[in-house]
């Protein structure tokens, strides 16, 4: 079984990539919506709260975990050891960026939480120090894809204004480090130009999950995907619908 | 002392009201930033944190409480009697736009949780029936504000959009039902015109204040005003700064 977590449904941009390629095998989702947002809590807050969703998912049978939420994936070297893998969504983003970039120069786009927890550019140090990092926090995005306002000329303004800084900088990659982004990546394509390489955190860990369950010969059994929330949310069914294309019967639990 | 509870920094816009009728008795305030945004909670998650916040407002010595967040003040109605009265800030709203209306067509704007709950609506026929109350939900309100976008054009062209349906229902008063949103009351009034009366749910609760404290002879001490949070926030400083026009302390309670 894969196990994912994010804070709401966001994540299930994430699920929607792992399903394409485990469409058989059990998948199960948690969407901690009684602790959204996590952008805008401690550290500590986001560690806690992460800790219980991993002993969630591991308590229903997970043998590998994905934190599909930039936010809680910026605390993973805070979390503690598991029997099981845990992988996060920005690792395998920014390896994908340092493969990636021809000049050094990534740009990264995120929530306020994300930008401000600097995780992206320490990584990319980490990986590669001649590479420097540029981020842009865009608030304004998430509440933007859920209100559906996502091919409004107001939206195409805020995108423009966003991403001035991150073309005047003259970035050849771009990494959509929050979940919700990738419904908006044809917009950011248009803006940026078709010189400019666009990596979604969504779909760079479905590449990284692949080589990790092979690599550690772990067995996934035939089964259906369960999705699970910890609280409900008045625009969830539509937001999980727009974001899957189809409906999707979540069950309660409570962890908190 | 006066207790005032939000789910964050919006409810200091009803605290800066108070704090100008009573600079110089003690005023609690809890930003409870562990749960926000309440918005998108269940009414019964929304309860238990309210009665929590309430407990802790009434052990710090609290002898009249004030639910500065309109989707708490939604659920009023199911909280738990208390041995000091508890004042929301949707009551003296309704009341308010009850006698100011002469066509009986008031309007309503507010976060998708206190339109969807349709608690204005409800309260407003409660009052006098013949009125009809036009709701409109203004999510990417909220985060303009924290992202201090109110004089750009973008703001302005979101304004007029959601605006527009109040317009061609032809209210004559308008409730800006969210603390978030006085702020951006110059430019409300510019969009209704002059003829439209503007009632913010921040300054209405203040008379009712008053008129209770007096009302029920309540003693207020002489004291500093304090500010508790129950998790810190990346902006809080920047958003209280805002709102207030100056800083604040705030110290952190774990009420959860």
């Amino acid at each position: 079984m894969i196990g994912i977590f994010d804070s709401g449904a966001g994540g299930l941009t994430v699920y929607k990539e792992i399903a394409v390629a485990y469409p058989e095998k059990q998948i199960i989702y948690l969407g901690d919506l009684a602790n959204l947002p996590y952008g805008s809590k401690s550290p500590e807050m986001i560690r806690r709260i992460a800790e219980k969703n991993i002993d969630f998912l591991i308590s229903k049978g997970a043998k590998i975990i994905v934190i599909a939420c930039n936010t809680a994936s910026g605390r993973s070297p805070l979390l503690k050891k598991r029997p099981v893998p845990i992988l996060n969504v920005i690792d395998p983003a920014v390896k994908l960026a340092a493969e990636s970039t021809k000049n050094n120069k990534v740009g990264v786009i995120g929530t306020l939480g994300t930008i401000n927890s600097g995780a992206y550019e320490e990584r990319i140090k980490n990986i590669n120090p001649k590479i420097s990092t540029v981020g842009e926090a865009t608030p304004l995005l998430v509440p933007l894809v859920e209100e559906n306002w996502i091919d409004k000329i107001e939206t195409k303004r805020i995108l423009k204004h966003y991403l001035r800084p991150l073309k005047a900088a003259g970035i050849d990659t771009l990494i959509l480090g929050c979940t919700h982004y990738p419904l908006l990546q044809p917009q950011i394509k248009r803006i940026m130009g078709p010189k400019i390489k666009i990596i979604s955190s969504a779909q760079a860990v479905v590449g990284e999950l692949e080589k990790t369950i092979k690599n550690k010969k772990i067995k996934l059994n035939p089964g259906v995907h369960q999705f699970y929330i910890t609280d409900y949310s008045l625009n969830l069914d539509k937001i999980s619908q727009k974001f899957l294309g189809k409906k999707i019967k979540f069950e309660k639990v409570h962890l908190f």
